[in-house]
């Protein structure tokens, strides 16, 4: 998508120079600044000091990191050496475990001569393919958005409301959640976000806000205690939002504060969509609130923030002392209150997830 | 209630001086700093400025402000200028202009020599008021504990959640959503508080938060997008907030946000209680949604922070720029989430206010 008017990515190969530039998104919104990755270390840090986040972009570094360690040295131990390292900078996220367990398998029945070549090709494909499930998650939900669309009067914009980051910066390229409001925006519907500021890390505030103002889309910026008041006086037609983790059932863990706009949409008759990889759905979880742990994380993250001092310098403050403080990260929306799911394969109901996932392995048993 | 542990209040006549010492409230949680006051531009200031806030003390504030006046000149045009220059502070804060009325209509058929003393006899008045009404809420409210913590074993803390502030910082002395907490305290009742950080003010991180830790009573802050979770992993057993004006439905307007927590209460059987004085009720408002406009206040509390820097100095950084904000300060939680409404007259059901009306107007034929 567009930074300063010209097409970015979260991270690409660049040949001339050998190495992996990513954006620095610790620095933003305040500053765009590119990091160039060519050492196992390097993609470790970028990993663990949250220079890349977001899970399918955690993934796609960390197969880059393994490819490149692998170019230095691929003796089985050093596979080893290098899959634990990488494993170890982000121990819970799905993705990083997916993108390396897909290199090792791969390259584990190779010579030790030709893995390196292997695991960057292959990493070249991780990242692609992330891009295309992208750009069809945004294909499929521009549909339901075109639906709004038509019971809008010419012009009248399609008012969305999402919660934290699952745009681009979250992914390589078009996001989850505002793929399909690129896609909509692109093809010429009227759409206005409303971006949840998603405390305490304040990625809609920081991350969304920024992605959205690059790429030309309206949106204003708000409390996450406000979504309950727009939705009541109608001022939200839909919302859409990501997911870190679902069941089968249509349970949907996402960043904290998700169930309670959901609860708002509920509550006033507003559509409550989820945009999501496939890739993301477990489908051996049948209970969300149950079976999901939800991560419990530093508290400084709610008693310290960074802006910009009146000399334009980042800053740090502290807002909070002398006081515990808790900081769950995620939190469960119950399937009763998602309309559908969007994931690259389609637009499907919490009930109808299991004709997905009957389809899936019909293909998979053919394939 | 204790500061330091010292008993305080928000504000306080003193003799010898002759003036008024307030806390301003600016400063909190940073510094605790008092201030005179003795001139009706001082009094202005302090309310305009919010050092002083929370509609019951910005009351009694403006009531002694115009008694000051007075005892500098109280001719009738005197008493008019004194009048508008401090309901010109804050012009939306209902009590601003019930303190000022009650005053002006108790002095302009006295003599003038005689209205700067009477003026003043009726500011200690109101002030004393507000604190026997405040701790009659607190009575009330406590007996609702105690029914929670029947249930309970024995030492097992009541988790009760509130949101921003409606502490004694908002009142003269106990407050209204905090003094059932304070007097099941005090009567040693296990009480631990979730505490709603209530973005974008922070009144919850900062004002309820030092409240609480000065007089003992465990709590824990949160992001407000927190409060689904908690709810429904069991971890709060009862709801108390405060209302800046309650229809005679039992529609509670209150800080942004209370709508978002009343939802998650009634998804998770969680009993949710507004504790107010019974000034606060609009008994010709049927329809809160409807009838009770929503102020916007500036957007600059959401895009900017004062927090302390690490030489411990206060310091204001910007979060957000270049981006649209929104800033509705109140929502609308509408009477069917509210379990009871707890005032210094009793508790009682929304449905049950046509009974207290009934009451108290019974009670003004007779008297």
């Amino acid at each position: 998508m567009l930074v300063n008017a010209s097409p970015s990515t979260t991270i690409g190969y660049q040949a001339e120079s050998h190495s992996v530039v990513i954006i620095d998104q610790t620095q933003l919104p305040h500053a765009f600044i590119s990091v160039e990755l060519s050492t196992l270390d390097g993609f470790c840090h970028a990993i663990s000091s949250m220079q890349v986040r977001g899970a399918p972009l955690i993934g796609v570094t960390a197969a880059y990191g393994f490819a490149f360690a692998l170019m230095d040295g691929a003796s089985d131990t050093q596979v080893d050496d290098a899959y634990h390292a990488l494993l170890s900078t982000r121990p819970t996220a799905v993705n990083l475990r997916w993108a390396l367990d897909r290199i090792r398998a791969l390259v584990t029945p190779l010579d030790p001569g030709k893995r390196g070549e292997a695991a960057l090709a292959e990493a070249h494909a991780i990242r692609q393919q992330d891009i295309e499930i992208c750009e069809e998650i945004g294909r499929n939900g521009e549909r339901v958005i075109r639906d709004y669309a038509q019971h809008k009067r010419p012009g009248e914009p399609i008012n969305i409301l999402t919660h934290c980051n699952a745009g681009w910066l979250a992914t390589v390229d078009w996001g989850t959640a505002l793929a399909p409001i690129y896609k909509a925006h692109l093809a010429g519907i009227p759409v206005h976000v409303w971006v949840d500021e998603t405390r305490p890390r304040n990625q809609g505030a920081s991350l969304t806000a920024w992605e959205l103002r690059h790429q030309g889309v309206p949106h204003t910026v708000v409390a996450d205690n406000c979504a309950g008041h727009l939705m009541q006086t109608g001022q939200v037609d839909m919302c859409i939002v990501g997911s870190d983790r679902t069941t089968s059932t249509g349970d949907v863990c996402n960043k904290i504060g998700t169930y309670s706009k959901a609860l708002a949409a509920a509550d006033n008759g507003v559509d409550f969509f989820v945009a999501l990889p496939e890739s993301t759905i477990d489908w051996q979880l049948t209970d969300g609130v149950k079976q999901i742990p939800i991560e419990q994380r530093d508290g400084r993250e709610l008693t310290h923030i960074v802006g910009l001092n009146s000399e334009g310098d980042r800053q740090e403050v502290e807002l909070i002392s002398g006081s515990a403080v808790a900081n769950y990260a995620f939190d469960v929306t119950p399937a009763k209150l998602v309309r559908a799911l969007i994931t690259e394969h389609g637009v499907h109901t919490p009930a109808q997830l299991a004709d997905l996932k009957r389809d899936l392995d019909d293909k998979s048993r053919v394939a």
